[in-house]
């Protein structure tokens, strides 16, 4: 019934990298004049984030279908899983992400001033004492909800050897057996790993969505494209060192 | 340089496997009569013991040439995988499956007096006060070096959104382009990453090792039988679950 959900997810998650190449040289082209169109990249962050909805929503749907897939997917480098919270990048990293923006764009302002050449202009540097205490907020709130669902991965991963997975075990005459109730056991744990991957992606919706909120388009703008770069950087890097440990390239 | 170190790891695995199976069936015909032979049982204990140390220096050995690989092992099932912290079980999970066992020996003899049949006896429901205690001492300190190294392991992989990785990939021209300074990034944050999985196994080992001394060998013997069979039985459960998922059967 379920057959092919790994290939479809494998094409849920190719497109979506697709996707995040086409938006990073979009958004690099509207950030490269000196006065990039407000309009311009207002609609491209939304574009940004509605993109990551329908991704989310497609997966929704597929690990409805096959959950246990999406926590070390095969479709992604080994690298990249050991990187894994409930399959995806932890929220709190988006904020992570934006403070070392905000550092080196203040160190390439500096340096500027200093003569001493610096990098190229970010926006990150220019966040106000107002932004900076609403990104602090948000960083707050979302490592306490990761805390919680760390707590629940936790809780669903000691269920196994309990009741009343462990129990049937032990009453089973030969090793591996199953039967209805087994059945019915693993089932309803799979559900619960399923509530806990959609509200990890949920988290990560809404945190991404919070942020972008907080910053002006041109911040964001800046802000997502190093997102998308840093994230095909990650895939590409972990590629190279998946074939030095003689792990079958994925093809993507 | 560390070609075939996949495979090697995979082969460490599935001999690991294999132990356990033997390990398994030695253990319940050594429990089997109704005055199982302490000195047997004892052996038994200190050989599996034993062997989870050799499995352990083994996996380090090997992690050390690429420890991305233990993280989502290819050569586990997708369910054993969203089950894995830190490249194995739960040290906690243990303590709770002595607990469960304790639980349904307690139950199989109310039903037995009660005349209402009840399941085989079982020797965890014969755990004193003090080894309750001593139990519940162990399980307080293994969660709190659980919680320790789950936030070191968030640490790291929010290093990835962070200097000096994020600032190299913002630097980059071109995406997933490589230089010196990023292979030590990444080797540097391999190695993090390979401590951590490592103070894993130890906390794995100890956590056993401590369980098993606190048990009377029968216990301890009843115990690692049913730990076993559970390990396995998982493996073979979520095997037949991949088949469905229509991925493919690694062969183990």
């Amino acid at each position: 019934m379920a057959s092919g959900v790994q290939d479809r997810s494998e094409c849920c998650f190719l497109e979506w990298m697709r996707l995040q190449e086409q938006s990073l040289s979009e958004l690099l082209q509207a950030l490269n004049p000196s006065q990039p169109n407000g309009n311009e990249l207002t609609q491209l962050i939304q574009k940004g984030v509605e993109q990551f909805q329908h991704y989310v929503d497609q997966r929704s749907q597929l690990a409805n279908a096959d959950v246990a897939g999406f926590f070390a997917p095969t479709w992604c480098t080994a690298w990249e899983n050991s990187l894994l919270w409930i399959g995806g990048c932890r929220p709190s990293s988006f904020i992570r992400l934006v403070y070392v923006l905000c550092g080196l764009d203040l160190e390439s302002k500096l340096e500027e001033f200093l003569g001493a050449g610096g990098g190229p202009p970010g926006r990150l540097g220019e966040l106000s004492a107002r932004q900076l205490v609403q990104v602090d907020g948000l960083q707050r709130r979302t490592v306490k909800e990761e805390e919680k669902l760390t707590d629940k991965l936790a809780a669903l991963q000691e269920d196994v050897a309990d009741q009343p997975i462990a129990a049937i075990a032990r009453g089973l005459s030969r090793v591996g057996e199953t039967c209805g109730e087994l059945d019915r056991a693993l089932d309803e744990h799979e559900q619960a790993m399923l509530a806990a991957l959609l509200e990890a992606d949920k988290l990560r919706l809404n945190t991404l969505k919070e942020l972008v909120g907080i910053l002006t388009p041109l911040q964001a703008a800046d802000f997502l494209a190093m997102s998308k770069k840093l994230h095909l950087c990650v895939h590409e890097w972990s590629k190279k060192r998946d074939q030095r440990h003689g792990r079958v390239d994925q093809g993507n």
